[in-house]
């Protein structure tokens, strides 16, 4: 078993197009040995966002702290606290810090990635 | 895109051996569509507890709130908001509520469970 606080895993910052303010750490993934997906956690910094973009990946989400909008094809959705949200492969989205605070969320993908 | 609050998912009592006191809300599963694996929510009340248990299937785990015990054959770890767990498939585990409010986390499986 691998136990940690997130705080004490590195954070790398996301330099990807689209991308500002961001940064993730992979809380469980192929250096811990996973064998089929990955949880990483992502702080969108205030004014920041995640690239709206395409992928053929599902996400897993869970909303830890902060304000956002979460961008789709079928709409945009006000997200917060314990929000939770399921964006299937193939779905265009993106992940918007609309507070002044840190955005905070889970966001698990498979290792097909 | 499926968005909501993780409360509007109801709440399935784990009627299972070894289980007290233990809720599961299925955040991303079969339901929604979810074709790899599924995103739970735990809550464990006070005096409750995870059965400590075996099977061939990994948790990826990140502890919302509470405090408690991750039992694990490789030893226990006290667990509180931001800790982040990986329990490798076929290792024995299992999740003690030890303070006096809810436990709460989320607990990822593949959908070979």
């Amino acid at each position: 078993m691998v136990c940690r606080h997130y705080t004490d895993v590195p954070g790398i910052d996301v330099d990807m197009e689209g991308a500002r303010s961001v940064t993730k750490r992979v809380l469980a993934g192929p250096d811990e040995g996973t064998p089929n997906f990955a949880m990483r956690l992502f702080e969108v910094g205030a004014g920041g966002r995640t690239p709206n973009h395409v992928h053929e990946w599902e996400h897993e989400v869970f909303v830890l702290e902060g304000e956002g909008v979460a961008e789709s094809e079928t709409g945009e959705r006000r997200i917060g606290p314990g929000s939770t949200l399921y964006v299937p492969p193939g779905e265009r989205h993106g992940f918007v810090n609309a507070g002044n605070g840190t955005l905070r969320f889970i966001c698990v993908v498979p290792l097909i990635e």
